[in-house]
């Protein structure tokens, strides 16, 4: 195998055989193909993409580089979501739990924060003594033992995959379709999953701002699912505007406690029970929507919800009174209430602008090494369309410091657009199955 | 400056700024950008190209990545000589020592075999002792006494271009114009040069096959050289079929002293008469074409052009006496006549088989580390269009024995192609300068 003539071959528009994709993934984990190779190659596939096949071949390749999840003679049936991030994303803590109460093993497996997103793991660690890093031994006991687990990615699972995901953010090469699919799927296909639910994020907030490269990519990712066995549904969901109130890692948490105990904000709940539905129903525990939703809502009812999500702090290490006292997370130092500067309508949130302000207030990493503030952030509670008068307190701004609030105060100013008319558009707008695109209602009035 | 950034800024299309090329190089080169990134943006260049002033920044910074020549206080108007390679094309052997016997000095740098094409420095090495690694130092003296040096990339001119070439040659992105311009350039403008002339191949054992592609390479590179004040002109020449009879080094060195002796074949001396001509009248020691092209046949005819090059041989180490005598080369263990299989006109000479031939026989590297036997070759003395007869006499192989001779009378019956009709392409067909591209006499018929 001759790197530099296939790196040339498939910069020319033709596509690698499946065994040359196997052997370079291999060899590249193996340390056989250098770095510079593999850079080169992988800005040549962000060019030319590459076929289903090809597709296809890389994905298994990854998956094969690592071990999976092993969860042979177990009963219940085993399903996961994956989000492309956004700004306020909190989905992943209530919706674990709430599955998992309703019958279905979640080997929940999520990342950290990227850019001016938020990540799942960044929050749950908000959680004082929370471990996220468990083996995946420990994964498969707690989760045949709670139904639940919310872990990073193992150094176990496609090892390959964390390389070139390293490789692809410092080479100007994570914004392709194709590589973007491999490595969610790679890694999600390799807990042995029974069923997957996408959340892919569509406008300025999301990765794939692009309703048509949302879709394509969640179209993308499908193939992959389906064709090794795992049914995979997508729905396509608004990141114009945070998701829900709350943008900060003890503030999330908090929200997504408020969400279990069943006085979560609309949206954030809209959200998580269109995510569970089709989490219920690819496990086979409902027979259709109405009763998968039913007992989802029974499950935040009753407590059930609640209680799970206690468990798993537990299991991991965390306190579990956190749930019912949201005082025992870390709390800010400096907390401002942010009033409407003018009357008017709500024009727009902007989900970056809140991102990468909370980053500025300590609670990102510009370096992997920066430890992250969890206690900073924003609550907002006003959505675009919002009918606001001067003056009216519309968001809470939660820093270490004087400084920090200034700081947010200015970034609140020019995220929080007020106009003459300002209009939500709609939360979920296409559910994308193996079969095809499902325009959901509202969906053409964006 | 961040890396990742600029890398995604030119994958998506957008210039970056001189100062951050010239950033990029330096940093490059002192090994504070990794491969892994350079790479990634060679290939973003390879599909996005250069503007003119980046290709300038890239190219100004290659040069200040090293030192120049300095000729200061020299007499002589300085000119050299740039082929982009093809087979059998020994002209800088002769163009070298005839401009230099008419009051140009030539610090010719060259370099080694390329794929199937054979390097001016490989040939050189032919001649026993010849020493083709002088030092900047050395190179300057040896002009300034003989008017003329041969030699190999030195350490000391653009190193950039070292690094950045080896690294383009293990991740598939040599084929660039902008890239291959700036490489050579850079080189070439080191030298401190008053005028450049470009010999650009075109057709089939060309690296740039298609005459369009040919053209704008050196449109590019001449744009290069004369915002540097080095007035440059390319003619572009055909490559459909080897430049003179020999091919492989010995006999290569040979045909050269046969052309400097007056007895070349027809169409070397073409292209090295028109190169020489260009470069006389850039350096202005003739007032006309044919003023200049008096000279250098002068040159030739009072043996002043061998004496010169005898004596640059003698300077670097070799035996003078091979350019009377050229048995002192290394010979070639078997020799055999390749006679014409059928009756017909010759319908092609295939120069890129021929050079790989040579490879084969062992008359160039595979890898760096290969040693070459200049003994071995073809010289073939037919040319697409000649009538041949059945078992005429067409071409002779030098090989190391009968294996050798084997493997090259299997290449030659697939190299020369006879059939009922065939016709020679115009040897050169293009002048280009900075006032624009003029078409030869002849081209059209191509």
């Amino acid at each position: 195998m001759v790197i530099p003539s296939l790196i040339q071959h498939k910069r020319d528009g033709h596509p690698l055989k499946p065994e040359e994709w196997a052997r370079l993934v291999a060899d590249y984990t193996a340390g056989r193909v250098p770095d510079y190779q593999m850079s080169a190659l992988l800005m040549a596939v962000f060019f030319r993409g590459l076929t289903p096949e090809e597709l296809a071949a890389l994905t298994d390749a990854m998956i094969a580089s690592g071990d999976r999840l092993d969860f042979d003679g177990f009963q219940l049936p085993l399903v996961d979501k994956h989000s492309t991030g956004g700004v306020g994303d909190k989905v992943s803590l209530l919706l674990a739990p709430m599955v998992a109460s309703c019958g279905v093993a979640v080997p929940m497996m999520s990342g950290r924060g990227l850019g001016h997103t938020g990540g799942t793991l960044d929050k749950l660690e908000a959680i004082p003594g929370f471990r996220t890093n468990l083996s995946l031994r420990e994964t498969q006991s707690q989760v045949e033992r709670i139904g639940c687990a919310m872990i990073g990615q193992t150094p176990e699972i496609a090892p390959a995959d964390k390389r070139l995901y390293a490789l692809r953010d410092v080479t100007g090469t994570v914004e392709s379709i194709p590589l973007i699919s491999a490595s969610i799927m790679s890694k999600k296909l390799a807990e042995g999953l029974d069923g997957l639910v996408l959340d892919v994020k569509t406008g300025s907030g999301a990765f794939m701002p692009e309703p048509e490269r949302a879709i394509e990519l969640a179209r993308t990712m499908i193939g992959l699912g389906e064709a090794r066995g795992c049914p995979t549904v997508a729905l396509i969901t608004a990141m114009d505007r945070p998701l829900g109130r709350a943008c900060g890692h003890t503030l999330e948490v908090e929200e997504a406690i408020e969400g279990l105990s069943g006085t979560g904000p609309e949206d954030l709940m809209e959200v998580t029970y269109a995510l569970g539905v089709e989490m219920l129903l690819l496990a086979g525990v409902a027979r259709d929507r109405a009763e998968a939703l039913g007992r989802l809502q029974d499950s935040v009812a009753s407590g059930r919800a609640l209680d799970t999500f206690a468990r798993v702090i537990e299991a991991q290490g965390g306190n579990p009174e956190i749930v019912r006292d949201p005082a025992g997370l870390p709390q800010a130092g400096a907390v401002e209430v942010y009033r409407a500067p003018r009357t008017g309508s709500v024009a727009a949130v902007h989900p970056r602008r809140i991102g990468l302000a909370i980053l500025e207030l300590g609670g990102g990493r510009r370096t992997i090494e920066d430890e992250i503030d969890p206690a900073v952030g924003f609550v907002i509670t006003v959505k675009p369309g919002d009918r606001v008068r001067e003056g009216e307190p519309i968001a809470s701004i939660f820093a270490r410091d004087g400084q920090g609030i200034a700081l947010g105060t200015r970034a609140l100013s020019e995220a929080v657009v007020i106009g003459d008319a300002g209009q939500l558009t709609p939360l979920i707008t296409h559910r994308i199955t193996g079969q095809g695109v499902e325009m959901l209602a509202g969906a053409g009035a964006d």
